[in-house]
């Protein structure tokens, strides 16, 4: 007789690409590419500290494996294989059934298989531990930024810390911006073809993934390459800046989390191939600042006068929406 | 400033064996063995439903990792990597540094490296994800085992369920016997060196570790391989049976979980080479029955007298203690 955990392991058995042995046993077998590096990453979801209990069901299946995507993306790693654990309150069918539809349609969008899982009861918390394969000589790490590299952004940050500012009624927004920053809140697009090219192609000192905030992040990779940097609002994205008439444009451009736009370091040299790179991939890709050699994870934005913006006591942490 | 979450992480960040990256990045990247097929296994165990909540912390991370490690072992495959996945309701040092020491020791004990991890505020919830390596040949499934395979089991299965059924005072052990008991439940030894040798010298059709019980989890063979089994009560490992004088002790052999001891079936001439190996192993290997072509998954079992033990309408369910 199946019990319920039997029947929501059921909502997860879709077939599983590149795997010699998916579920059902006490492991499942995958073969690695000869010569590739694994990535690998682990995130912990919990309701009601990462996503609303009555998020979508569909955008939090989608949601829980394009973060994991999005740390192979900013590792410059192809995903390849995830397992997923599920803590459910209860079963809900329907839920599971959408739910799951997310998911797959994140593994099918970037070609991951899910190899295996765990469920049970408790408090809901879904977590994915992803792998990726990726060349050890062309991996996108946060240490290694140089001195004087200009920093990348891609896309548009800030959107998605304003759809949930939004949600939590701290901002109005009109759309068509309302759509696109829940769009970005809800069914973020890691930014795999980019981490991908910029790894094959060498271009990027660093790289990372924007799930902090752009300071926060940027700040990560300062502090682990021992450097300092100089940004100019106004070559930064400035979608999030016109999207709604509030207080909050600037904080959520500046340090809004959960967008997973790529940030990265690269030498002057490469402008023109990093340019010619995000029109091949219709995605902008914005130059927003130079590191230099301070006071490692110190940065200063400028604005269009050339005015250092006070950033308070606590730098970018006083900016989280 | 160092959050509070930072802080878990320092437990949780000694050096990592047979890593290039653990840790501070987007992923971690570890190089697989060239040829070796990857053998990945995720639990997800919860407070209150998996543990209790005041299990002793070092006790609880020497078995989170161990179940993980015993998953390898029922698949023939060498441990290697393992990521961590924390949600704690608050942060309690001690209990944190207890924990951190009980999974070091048990992946010291048995050679995995911890190479990532999450945390996070929730309930006391437990993800680990581990990566062994194994050849693809000499895999240990459940799906293969043949008619007319001995069955066997390692150990003394039916303990772990003894010493919970203690804690919960429905049966009262005295020592030796409760030390055993306790000892099986909180601090249960994967059987990694006995896996890893009946994958080597190809000994087996089949294997899996009894985290469900021993009716259980041969059931769970005996269907992926559509077979039956008949088990002589006599011929099985009886220290759960005189540990204690309560109406526990043979519910606690057939159907207790959580000891991680192997059972395998293997071809009969193989007898010998598995009696050898229990013996340089110095762990019991107790050969208890036999498959034949039967209904999938029905299992009898015979006392010393030649019949039948009626295991209720529930089948094996019913002697869950």
């Amino acid at each position: 007789m199946a019990s319920e955990f039997d029947l929501i392991r059921r909502y997860f058995s879709r077939p599983a690409p590149n795997t010699l042995l998916a579920g059902g046993d006490d492991c499942a077998l995958v073969v690695p590419t000869a010569g590739k590096t694994l990535a690998v990453s682990t995130d912990l979801l919990v309701s009601g500290t990462h996503f609303f209990a009555d998020t979508e069901p569909w955008a939090l299946g989608w949601k829980t494996l394009a973060v994991n995507v999005s740390d192979c993306a900013a590792m410059g790693a192809t995903p390849r294989w995830a397992t997923l654990g599920l803590a459910l309150p209860a079963v809900d069918e329907g839920w599971l059934a959408a739910f799951a539809d997310g998911f797959y349609a994140c593994a099918d969008a970037f070609g991951v298989a899910l190899i295996g899982g765990d469920t049970t009861r408790g408090q809901l918390t879904l977590s994915v531990t992803i792998f990726g394969e990726v060349d050890a000589n062309s991996t996108l790490k946060r240490s290694s930024a140089q001195e004087d590299d200009d920093i990348w952004v891609s896309g548009q940050p800030g959107l998605a810390a304003l759809g949930l500012a939004h949600l939590q009624g701290r901002c109005t927004l009109l759309d068509p911006i309302r759509s696109n920053c829940l769009n970005a809140l809800h069914q973020p697009q890691p930014r795999l073809a980019l981490g991908l090219a910029l790894a094959e192609q060498k271009l990027t000192h660093s790289a990372i993934d924007i799930s902090d905030g752009l300071l926060a992040d940027l700040g990560h990779i300062l502090r682990a390459s021992g450097l300092a940097a100089r940004l100019q609002l106004s070559q930064m994205p400035q979608e999030a800046l016109h999207a709604a008439d509030c207080a909050l444009s600037l904080p959520a451009l500046l340090a809004g989390g959960d967008d997973y736009e790529l940030l990265f370091t690269a030498a002057p040299p490469q402008r023109a191939a990093i340019a010619a790179l995000g029109q091949q991939l219709a995605l902008p890709l914005s130059r927003i600042g130079t590191t230099y050699s301070g006071s490692p994870g110190e940065i200063d934005v400028f604005d269009e006068g050339g005015q250092r913006i006070h950033l308070g006591k606590r730098g970018y942490d006083h900016f989280q929406p």
